[in-house]
């Protein structure tokens, strides 16, 4: 494999209507998870990617078994247990534009991982290792699993990509900051929204985050700016893309699609600003898409929308 | 209970696509009424509301039935007959923004409530008692009840908002002014929509219909104006509410939602302005969201709107 | 046409879910009648039916002469009013096996047809009348017409056929029973059910029961026996065809297509007993399907079913 | 109120097809709890019941509050916090017949009710408390409510109906048996299934299980025996009733209609086999519709299958 | 029968999200072809109109007589075959706007058309044939077909009205410009889309492409040009109508309203500009609704088109 | 890979209500073909299998790579090409029990597979082939793959299991009979229906069938009798293994079932009879599950029905 991560990927319940969600009578499954997306985004690209958690040994945790595999993603080393059910959430949509989320996710399968659940060997033949801040959320055991692959991952010249991925309902914002903050120490290449790099550094401007990132020792950071682009700033080179302007249909996984996109220009030795336009358009692309992974492009059309092709009205017949 | 009201509460049928109904195969039932959307919007607010009907002793009796006393509104005057049907209506949405309803429901179960129907000693203890024009035009005898609820009402000193409220296709247009400004007369605040004031007062702007109801001795008018907000004087102040702009939805059930807002209002005992203000804010957030009932805001809603925190993309995770 | 019939066909809404309807969300659209469920099965058959109404000028009525005009009826005759709206009624299914219909369909369309609603040129080139005993229930004016009709094809000797078909909730049992022997007087071919047959005629064996109509003047009476098959009897001759077993899925219809089956074997010259076979094959066929019209057969299915192919375990592939 | 219960109601998603469930892609929310079915059951039958719980601050506490509500149930003392969310569950039906829940129930926020939670003047005025074996597994505070809900009716002379309901996957055996055998010291009526029975009480019979609640304290015992009716014995009599022959569409819900019906007797003061028989009545009606509390008979109901009347084929016209 | 026109309809599946096909589970059904599309339009207009086509003797054959037959188009020339089957295409909606067709109609029944399913006799009591580039596409009997209707047509001086719709996935440029020239060289009135035009003609104008149209014979050339309305020319005139502004919706079928709205005018006997207002107001109302058929208006819709009071947001009640 | 197989597999779509397909408007999708039901039989097993087609380069190919790579299967060697499209077919069950299926297959992505597309170090890596007689009838080109693969597997050592699994619709009785014989002649282990053992051998009997593909060289034979069990028989023992009672929900697949079953048994070393039992419990789960691969066993589930313990009517809680 090319790429490994790791993390919690749940069964996602969306009410079939625009409403609060006590009166919705219908619900449709899908299948989310931050990680499993950006391995499916890179699988979709061509890359070959392993992704492993611990679900539930129930239909949901072989609902996302099933789905990831038939993404082609390797998930080999994916594990199932009966001490605690697989993770779900619903989402609610209002007419008026808030989603929320309701998790259940506390003391799920996946919440169980620890260090023994990596498979070292299958981490050091590896070129990337994919890490996002929710993992560690997950719990004490997931934490500390989050820490030793980051370890295993240096020791044996695996590139390290951190996603930060701040999901406040998981933990408290003290612990939060202390324990992103050490896996960004060991991070090669870090990618924080704007308000995830202010949280963490304390600083105010794309720059000054990327800086502070430096300082810990990354290689490369990469702000995300939502319509604005993204800021990038390596110990060389620094520069700032602009954003792609397509109708936001579902910003969510638009991160997800960014460290995929970002990931494969890494493995494709691109130059990081072309690595950076690649995670833009990726992202740019997801968010024109309902759902998380339904919308991540193969080469062909990051390669329509790099070029400006894409993202027509266009009935073919 | 704080507030009374009463009137005909019917099940309603939307089709699940944009389209002429003849080529839609798919319903949804849902339950709307104007007096009963009043009353949820009073609970949701805290308040204690009482709404009454007669129910066709059937599947679609015991659905309103359910459906209102489970938003817990006080229910214990409402009555089945199995004399006629529940009435029944149909929504046709085209995709060119053009709504329709088909109703069927002359001679319905509602449309059999005479003055017997009223609990006197029940509405004798309220604060307020909320009508509308809807209900005097269902039947001569429901026109007989509603003028016996506003003089039992004036006889115990209940403080009355009436809502026009103006069903073209429930009576012609000579009977309903004549009876509406019959009504007009008994009430203490009257809600008028700009269009329906002029058909009643034959004035032309907000200031001479809102002079025109006062002469009538209504001891405040507030002229609801859409997009334009709405205006209110009583015999000692007017002024103007500028509307809060939303992404309108949905613009059914937002007259009923400003209906409670204002009747809240003078139950908290607000300043005529600030009570407007209140109905103008519940009518918005009503506007955002599909249904009649199903935005209507509780307080701390409410309060967002007022402040204007509400109604911004927001996925909280 | 060779067939002429005319009556009211609603839309009918049924519940997605074996529930009391209070607890089902979802409705699916059809449409029903019981002349038209004739006339279809006619044409199924390969012979020219016409079908006449009065309908809404309404999306239900549009839907309604699609449907009927669709399946290759002559709907030539068929009017539209403003005056009143197309009737639909809801089904209710428990899982008990019991089913429960709310009809609204009182003041209908259909019901304001008039003697003037008759093409009397159209019903003399006819070689059958087809008349029920809803349409007489509907209203007076249509008792008048269901009169005229049967008194127009007397005096340009096209043959009636006469199916009862009571329906108890529309009119009382006196004037249902006055006013059945009136139109059975005229009538060539009486088609009534056991109980129909006990009600109209007092008499509580099928031979009595048979004789009595023949009394009034009828060629043959054919008495349906629902399980037990149908016993037919004229001038000349008597007998009994057994039924057919199949299993029930849905007896509504069941009786219009025996009708639609009957009446083909008359065009087709057929002796009596081979048209009560053929009847009877009918209305087994449509007993197998959910649903009025969609199971009525074509002639090669028909024929199916008579010599025995039909109704088995299938898998064509 | 004349009846007072309270435990954990949970949203139920239930896959639109028979299959696994992670083949299953549609689900419809319902609403589902043991002690709720009892109070519904007691509303539908005319009586004034009273359910608490502690529900989350979310969407599906509220939609529970709604449905019980609804339907007639005193909810005033039911409370919601925000320290947890609303269990739900999801259940998997095979066509083989196997039929499986997934709970998320861990930690919810029934859990969390304490002895506080219980409004002792409340229950002081009721003339029957039900209580379940559900809530006493749901956690140790919970079991304390229980207890003490127990003893305080005792205090105040209120009447005791305890269903074991055991669920296995909410405790080990030894705790469950350990502490519904002092719930059953407790309770004045006790309403075990026979495996129920058996595993209290170690006996293998009806009336010896019956035997040994008695000498525990209780004034009389009802054995169900699914298939097979029921078993009675008091310190005066003992009798079985024989079980009402239905198809069986759904069984869960049966237990709690059949506690609803009993308790229904007790309070119309009927002998112990006429409230047994009234009891298996109910449960037979619900246990012939899909769903928990749809099929809840009405008084009417209940005395056309008393009467043997009801279940037949039935379509009304 | 005023017009006559002959193609393939086919079953169109949608999708019931907007989602790449591989990610959506439930499809519906519908009709869709451009010939019946303009019968279905001329119908609607209150013009008679004959469609006949070759369907496959199957489930889907059946349904596309019944659409077609239902909205009142004279079907009866249309035939059947058992050598083929009904040919059906499925269609995707991606959220960002595109929209992509996969067909499965190679060797379709439709294609199996030859020259003797043409009834001269019907075509030569016709005003006018219309023919589409589509139906000599699907196979070489099909051309043959499409080129003896029209000289049918012209021996018998029916006017013939060409709309070029070149489908790109179904022939090749090369014999689709020959052909589709060949066929312009015999019609009456024309009417490409730009496009259309440009690689028929290598115009690059309006102005230029129907004048090169005129040359080969045509008595008039509309040249549709979205939204910058239509230019059109005769021997004698010349002129551009401007479109109308509408909220696009779908834009499929926009043309074969345009061309059911202009053949209507001619029909009428009105100007040539007149009639090209006509067909542009036809296909704007098409654009605003869903569907190719269920948008097309009656003659009081397309009247309130044309005087510009359609198609403002309007709750009738 | 233990095991190879290969052959098309379609998109199915269902209705959403036993009707003939005209009068159904939803249709929801899933996946169908022998060969990797079979493939996915195995893996659920527990085997490593590996199944390969040539798919269309579009949604409905993605698909069907996506869902059989998600149940385990290797699909490695699976191709896509832009040349032909995916097949797809419609399944009609009336609810008289006939079912319908309507292929759209015919020049299909998988009828142009070729010698080309066997990866012979991949087959000659495996332990067991499995071949159909679905891939042969599918084209030339496809019938000399699976002789091809035939040969390949024999020159390796590689056991191969052919199930005649004739397909009417597909090809004439002549061109399948001495296609099949040509299959069975280099077979291993051959497992017809009596009705495709009957066809091929014109043998009467299931011993005399045995013996007569004994004859063309097979090691073994199971002649597979529906509710009657199976027949086995080798040159070195015969005998009978009975049917397992169960309610049959969907009968298709349960071949496919039976051949995962008996090739599992190979895998695992079984004596034939034991083997067969195995193949039997399998084809008997499968038949109690609506769809082709949903019901497919894991070990234990498998072991359950072998041992006799699952099917019973459970709601475990």
């Amino acid at each position: 494999m090319e790429v490994i991560t790791f993390g919690e990927s749940m069964v996602l319940f969306s009410g079939d209507r625009e409403l609060p969600l006590e009166y919705v009578h219908q619900f449709h499954k899908q299948m989310a998870g931050a990680e499993s997306n950006v391995a499916i985004g890179l699988a979709r690209l061509g890359h070959s990617a392993g992704w492993f958690s611990k679900l539930g040994e129930d239909a949901f945790g072989r609902y996302i078994m099933q789905s990831i595999r038939g993404q082609g993603v390797d998930t080999s080393r994916c594990t199932y247990t009966d001490a605690a059910p697989t993770a779900v959430f619903f989402k609610e949509r209002r007419s008026s534009g808030k989603t929320q989320v309701y998790y259940y996710r506390q003391g799920s399968a996946a919440s169980l991982m620890t260090k023994e659940d990596l498979d070292e060997s299958y981490l050091a033949q590896a070129k990337i290792l994919h890490v996002t801040g929710i993992t560690p959320a997950l719990s004490e055991s997931c934490f500390e699993l989050t820490m030793h692959a980051m370890d295993v991952a240096k020791r044996n010249q695996v590139c390290i990509v951190f996603d930060p991925n701040i999901r406040w309902k998981l933990w408290d914002r003290d612990t939060a900051k202390t324990r992103l903050l050490e896996m960004a120490a060991r991070a090669d290449y870090i990618l924080p929204g704007l308000d995830e790099g202010e949280f963490l550094t304390g600083q105010p401007s794309p720059k000054e985050i990327a800086e502070s990132f430096l300082e810990l020792g990354a290689k490369a950071v990469v702000v995300k700016l939502g319509k604005d682009g993204a800021y990038y700033q390596s110990l060389t080179e620094r520069g700032h893309v602009t954003s792609i302007s397509v109708e936001e249909i579902d910003p969510v996984g638009a991160g997800d699609g960014f460290a995929a996109g970002f990931i494969s220009g890494l493995l494709r030795k691109d130059d990081l600003p072309v690595a950076v336009s690649r995670a833009n358009a990726v992202g740019a692309i997801v968010v024109g898409i309902q759902g998380d992974t339904e919308g991540l492009p193969n080469e062909e059309e990051l390669q329509a929308m790099l070029s400006g092709q894409a993202n027509y009205q266009n009935v073919q017949r």
